[in-house]
């Protein structure tokens, strides 16, 4: 029993929007225990799309079609369907009244483009589709197969699927085991070391342990298949505790937390708070900080220092400092700090400044290099990155996430 | 000649990730005027990447993979593609220097783990990473079909396909007939009111005309086939121009202009500065400035002022305004744009102060209410926005593009 998408669209194709439909139904298939091994996206022609149905027939007892329903000549998803599985399409009056009858509530006129969507392939049940005017359908073209088509609009999309189509699944038998997933996540460890690390993990079968890195961060993720979410959770606690137990302080959190929640968290639990300093980084931290609701608990603002008058006027950095050591150096970033928590009278004060690049590197200085300053009432350290030559963006992001990485360590060390 | 996708990962497959890699190459095709048909996703799985593989050599002469090269025992895409076409790996010694060296760039050590990305096909070339520690491939396994094989991680695969496998493919004779593509920029209009403007446009047949929106942002796509660059712009001016002139100042750039660099333009050839006073957007506005590269010409920096206190002592707002009309009015982003500007002394200061949700609306001061002030010499004047009920990350975004289009409106009428 497994699934496939075949997603329809030449938009897609050409680049113009994002697959987020698959993203959608692929979290939906994994969160029912429905495997699903391939995913399609083929354009708005009937023999390509013949050509992916061929293959994916061959191969999965579920097959879910998005897009192409819709009233245009470039919609071909139903006909070609039939036309593969050779049935003829039968008109179903309900249809062209519920169309006739949502037009009305608009104060329109059904147009005559709309028939075309009242056809579906004999044997073939309507997927009702309560917000917009295209409906989908349920069909069996043979046994051990089971069709389902929606249209690409991902609200009517979504609608359909939750409300018609996973009440029928249930129905038919599917998805009766069920994964449940847990995501572990690092922060100053390499994927590699980390892997390296927990290695034996990966061979496991149930739950499965898979690693993922992107921007600095890494993640383990921890999946588990079984009959209910107990169950589930009962083989994937014990995995996860072994994985945070070797892992140590490089694990930040898991799931849905982020550097800034966490160390939010930790803040609000010391009734401690926070002030930064930016300079590279020009207010990613603070924008970072502030993307977690209720972060004004304990995070009350800072000072965009880009230009070095901003550093020696609103900071107080010794301007002596920025013209012996230059603004990207330890000193500047640790009387960043200083000046910056003092001003704000807040618990810590975080700097930021650094090379972010393209332009402005030196070979004593050279595009990655970043200082970053912490501050509290004992004074001030400061820890110096080379991030190398990375992009701009790519420096920025990962300087405010070591930042955020930096007082979480002295947090939790003085605890 | 005609292109596929094939994107590797089981996390593509759970639905963790969305396969914006898959839009970037497709909308890169287009523009290389390389037919695409099909995309496939499929997980990290030997014996079904095969089957992918199978089909997809079957009716393409290019094959582009993403995802599986990192250094962990599920990365198996190298190794895949070799069996299938049944050929030995061999180790590039180029490959374990260039790790090496990196990793060294960083202070740290290879791990045995990289060697395996050392691995590739006998006969296969390298199409180097300039960026991250995973080369990917170009290989000629058979004659008339390509392969190019690329690192999941979307930064490090857009650099090598733009810097190696462009050039490549343009050297092998692809992309003969080409697409060129212009997008138009919109702020402060909606899609559907400029989609009346410019109806009969959307007719077009070559160029085409096609209309988005995202995030409060409106653009404009033109696209022309032709034989040659020169053609295809030919086709694009006079529909550009006139479409332009439609527009009007609704139009802030186009292609890769954003807010913050049209701003960023108009205050360099004007000799002005300017600096910010942040409230609900937290850093995102600064943030928004400086990822333009060479920004700090013109962008003092700012003051974060999430707290009340930071207002007052930093920026120095009247406590008994914020008393009597509350942090997110007229007269306290007024003299937040005032404080920044003159302590900052910069030509201009902008400031945002609202309520960005989820929490923290009431009934005279709902989520989405946005108050941006902009200050110069002759004073502050506000102006108030209304978003309704969006998400925290939508206010914040739009609060900070809407600051910089009002800037941008100003300096036009003063121009």
């Amino acid at each position: 029993m497994n699934a496939e998408i075949i997603s329809v669209g030449t938009e897609l194709l050409l680049g113009n929007i994002l697959n987020s439909n698959a993203q959608f139904l692929a979290e939906q298939l994994a969160g029912l225990g429905i495997p699903h091994y391939f995913q399609t996206v083929v354009g708005d022609n009937p023999e390509r799309l013949k050509q992916a149905i061929r293959v994916a027939s061959d191969r999965a007892n579920l097959i879910i079609f998005t897009g192409g329903l819709g009233p245009t000549p470039d919609d071909l998803t139903t006909e070609t369907i039939a036309d593969f599985f050779q049935t003829p399409l039968v008109e179903k009056p309900e249809i062209i009244e519920d169309i006739r009858q949502k037009f009305a509530q608009r104060g329109r006129m059904m147009t005559d483009n709309n028939r075309k969507q009242a056809l579906i392939p004999e044997g073939a049940e309507i997927l009702h589709n309560a917000v917009g005017s295209a409906p989908g359908m349920i069909w069996q073209p043979r046994p051990k197969l089971t069709l389902l088509t929606f249209p690409g609009v991902p609200t009517e999309m979504k609608s359909m699927w939750r409300e018609v189509a996973v009440p029928y699944l249930k129905s038919q038998g599917w998805g009766t085991e069920i994964i449940v997933s847990r995501t572990l996540r690092f922060w100053g460890i390499s994927e590699s070391a980390l892997a390296e690390k927990v290695a034996p993990f990966f061979d496991l079968k149930n739950p499965t342990v898979a690693p993922y890195a992107n921007y600095g961060e890494v993640k383990l993720r921890v999946s588990a298949k079984a009959n209910s979410e107990e169950a589930a959770q009962a083989l994937i606690t014990p995995i996860e505790q072994q994985l945070s137990q070797i892992a140590g302080i490089d694990q930040y959190g898991t799931d849905e937390d982020s550097l800034a929640s966490v160390v939010g968290d930790l803040l609000n639990s010391r009734n401690q708070t926070l002030s930064v300093a930016e300079s590279c980084t020009g207010g990613g931290l603070g924008q970072m900080l502030t993307r977690v609701s209720g972060s004004s608990k304990y995070f009350w603002g800072g000072v965009i220092s880009y230009d070095n008058s901003v550093k020696e006027n609103l900071l107080g950095v010794d301007p002596s400092a920025i013209a012996e050591q230059g603004a990207v150096s330890a000193i500047v970033a640790e009387q960043m700090a200083i000046g910056v928590r003092s001003r704000l009278n807040t618990t810590w004060g975080i700097s930021i400044t650094g090379v972010a690049g393209p332009g402005g590197g030196t070979d004593a200085k050279p595009v990655g290099l970043v200082y970053i300053g912490l501050a509290n009432a004992d004074g001030a350290k400061s820890r110096k990155y080379q991030f190398g030559d990375r992009t701009r963006e790519w420096v920025r992001q990962v300087s405010a996430c070591s930042a955020l990485d930096q007082l979480r360590r002295q947090l939790l060390s003085k605890s």
